[in-house]
């Protein structure tokens, strides 16, 4: 077992996938090695994956946007014969700990959506080309693509066999998926669900699992037929040419468990059982276009400030589980911070520019699913402006700086909002933040979009409704310190429970289903003997005993 | 502890409430009754309250409707000084089993579901008139409430203190109303769902939290003015005069767990770990007209059979737990059903044709969050009809017969849909079952409207996706006793988990976010050591030791 887990990837170190280009399509090739797990005690047989399988195709779908704009279709296959994916390995998920357990689906479940979302955001399509076994988390890889193909043979089907033989649900959206995107009628979906050996065939396409079967000898031929008239059915814009290349990051770690890339410094305080990011703001001025914003390629402020923020968020997540608040502070110019946010802005159309404001869409919505409290102190000499901006109304409270701060010379906290706050950065339940924040006063979003470019220092952001709490000098460590040490005494499970209803107020989509509605159930089915306990079905599974079941039902 | 937990009762066994009637405003007093527990081991001080309150609550409720149809506005508040409702009983809490927590909180719900849709559905609007402490499931009593009025006084506040005090979360729909009924701006419920001590006074309705604010010396005074003047500005229908007694139901319980009521029946299977309720149709024809169902009283058989379906269930939900398949059959005649709910449809002006209907939709409703598996089974003799087509549609599958099946005379299987399936009933979902079912192909709601009135066999049955699976005389026995084993054999809880993310497709509401996004977390807290360990909070509670956490977030 790894001492920690790294999300940093690149292709020369790949173990489980390999990508071949042509042009606009891409044919993307799932070859799990069974013996590259993540941790020791099980081989990934059968195409099944484990986090450090999806932490490699998490980096693909992230690729495929920034290095390979060209691309218009992404073929999903296996690379083995008989098989596309077994789904999520079994001996893995009973080895592991709870929270691995949940916090493993919350992360393949951001990087499905993240390539389901691709074509809507990208113009990238992603089709399943499944041939033989695709079975549980294999299948749902095909539901959150935008087309599935199905080879009609006596043995390709695709199925969720989780409840019949491990007791779980499907972990990444599968039931949502079902229901919402494919839309298949319950009773089906039922019959579905609770059948170990899948659907085949026609009655694949009848009943909506997948969108067309093709006979076997013919499957290839037909799949590229397909991915090239997707290509060619592109009608954006043609002007990507070339990618820019995503190096490596610029991170060190410290004894104490800190770390500090070249924007981002996250520091760690165990005995308080909290970290604090702090995010720093560009020095200089942004490129005056974007073809000299290509030209500095990963270095561009913007791209590298949401690089180290994801990295930092998800090594939190997985690495610091004892860590209950995030605090994120931020210091810089929030002039210069707006002039860099405003070339993208105002070259939306440029694919990078499009790319790289995508890529913070993707990186708020992972910090609004993060299942720690958020807190962000808007402190003199800060930059929440704009994108930045979006921070405060992703944590749960927000304390601002009012006034002058005895020996504190750094320019007064202000807070300026831009046309980023208004609708390029939706939730996941398809609001904007400021929306989701004023449900029960709209006339609230209007009157802060009225002062967008203005820099509101502590009372107009109070009044406007942008923070929690204002504090003076005399007040501020005092109440700040006293917040910390309370949110540190609460359970973490009350905590988790808490924040995940308060965050989403307003409309569900299926994305908020899958991380509010499935997600719980799948959370409590985790904990329970039935599932994992030592006659659990997980623990059974494969030994030729079954499992023992406690009968009562809540 | 009682044997078994009885949901009928009437005003003259109340321990915990009593109404006072006044032309169109009943005034509504919690009283508990500090030793009226409904099991041993804890005392109702300062109102808290367990099931056995909430069954009282949701009999004044049902009454209020069919008993008291000329009420208008019900104020709701308390019989004794200092204290509104102190929340659910904690010691209760603590000592309950896992799934009569769950089951606790779900009744609970929807008992505050019924009275906060009555001004909607019957013109009857609830006022909480707020004094004294009001904390916890007090609070959310008073947010299921139309309107809550609150006294100004140094001690009255609002609070939710279940995640500070308990490390559970707020049981019963309290954060879901917070953010999307009341819209409280997140970060506030943020501070208020975490602090002890509530808010009061101003802050409170600055924070969207009450609606209005009342001296305490007016108190009393402005809350008649305000449900006088709710009262008088109905604008309905002014016809009730009288309403209709609902007296107690026919029924006999048999030694093996076994119910029969004059129109109900529930047989149970311990071995196949179901139950199978059987409902008989009418056999003689209604009354013809509303002035003769009246006439009938609680004995008119729409009214009866919802009323024991609805107790049937209720029985099942509480004390039959390790049941976990619900087959529902009828017998009966399909055209004498649908003339009886033709009256009612044609008359839905009528205070209590319409009040028939609202019931069936809330029984169907409780229907469709019933933590079991379902079945519906048509046979031959059946009367599968308008509402009763309606639970097909709430079932997990459906299961016909085909042709004639030899030694049965009765007559060939058939489904009738009425208008009533298109508009009457919907789910929480706000979609009717029919639109939830055809999420995918909206045409086929459209085809089977164009049905109404004409008795569907199993082919076309079938054709219009009404059913599972036709059967026919040969297979019949065998599929559906297959079927049964194959249910038994799986997980409680993951059919639990599975039936909760299957049978609420499309959009949410505030009502399917509390059965599910609220509901599943809390279903977690409640497994978790940090809450119901030997040193979890809820065991802890009053005991001066402070409950020891595991710090792990998940």
């Amino acid at each position: 077992m790894p001492d920690m887990i790294d999300f940093q990837t690149d292709p020369s170190r790949y173990l489980h996938w390999r990508v071949d280009y042509d042009g606009p399509i891409a044919n993307l090739y799932m070859d799990v090695n069974e013996e590259g797990g993540l941790f020791d005690g099980y081989q990934l047989k059968l195409n099944s994956y484990d986090l450090g399988v999806d932490i490699e195709l998490a980096d693909v779908v992230q690729r495929m946007r920034f290095e390979h704009p060209q691309v218009k279709v992404v073929v999903m296959q296996s690379g083995k014969p008989g098989v596309f994916c077994a789904g999520a390995n079994i001996r893995m998920l009973s080895g592991a700990a709870h929270n691995h357990k949940v916090n493993f689906c919350k992360f393949t479940n951001e990087t499905r959506n993240a390539f389901e979302a691709a074509e809507q955001d990208s113009g990238q399509k992603y089709l399943a080309a499944v041939k033989g076994t695709c079975a549980g988390g294999g299948y749902e890889l095909a539901l959150a693509c935008n087309h599935i193909m199905l080879t009609n043979d006596s043995s390709s089907s695709v199925s969720l066999p989780e409840v019949p033989l491990l007791a779980v649900l499907p972990g990444t959206g599968g039931l949502t998926r079902l229901t919402d995107k494919r839309k298949v009628r319950r009773d089906r979906a039922d019959i579905f669900s609770s059948a170990e050996e899948g659907v085949r065939g026609q009655r694949a396409v009848d009943w909506r699992l997948v969108d067309e079967i093709v006979q076997n000898s013919k499957f290839d031929q037909v799949v590229r037929d397909r991915a090239e008239q997707f290509a060619a059915a592109w009608d954006g814009p043609d002007d990507p040419v070339e990618g820019i290349a995503l190096g490596p990051l610029d991170r060190k770690f410290a004894e104490d468990g800190s770390v500090s890339y070249s924007l981002v410094d996250v520091r760690v305080d165990r005995g308080g059982r909290k970290a604090t990011i702090t995010l720093r703001g560009p020095d200089t001025g942004p490129a005056t276009d974007m073809a000299g914003f290509a030209g500095q390629g990963d270095q561009a402020p913007m791209l590298r400030l949401a690089r180290e923020l994801d990295d930092a968020i998800l090594h939190l997540r997985f690495n610091e589980t004892e860590l209950g608040l995030v605090v994120i502070r931020c210091q810089g110019d929030p002039e210069k911070l707006l002039a860099h946010e405003a070339l993208l802005l105002d070259t939306r159309d440029h694919w990078l520019a499009n790319e790289v404001l995508q890529y913070w869409k993707r990186v708020l919505k992972r910090i609004d699913v993060t299942s720690r409290s958020l807190v962000c102190l808007v402190e003199h000499g800060s930059c929440f402006a704009g994108v930045l901006a979006e921070l405060l109304f992703a944590a749960d409270r927000s304390y601002m700086m009012e006034g002058e701060f005895e020996g504190d010379n750094r320019p007064i906290a202000s807070i300026t909002l831009s046309a980023s706050n208004f609708g390029l950065f939706p939730m996941g339940n398809n609001l904007t933040r400021l929306q989701t924040r004023f449900l029960g006063e709209p006339g609230s979003v209007d009157a802060a979009k009225a002062q967008i470019g203005e820099a509101q220092e502590a009372g107009e952001a109070e009044e406007f409704g942008l923070v929690t709490m204002i504090l003076d000098d005399i007040d501020w460590d005092d109440e700040i310190r006293i917040f910390m040490e309370e949110r540190a005494s609460f359970s973490p499970d009350a905590m988790t429970g808490m924040e995940a209803n308060l965050r989403f107020a307003g409309p569900e989509t299926m994305e908020t289903r899958i991380f509010g509605r499935l997600t719980a159930w799948q959370n409590w089915i985790f904990t329970r003997p039935n599932a994992v306990g030592k006659i659990g079905a997980l623990q059974c599974y494969g030994t030729g005993v079954r499992g023992e079941f406690d009968q009562e039902r809540v």
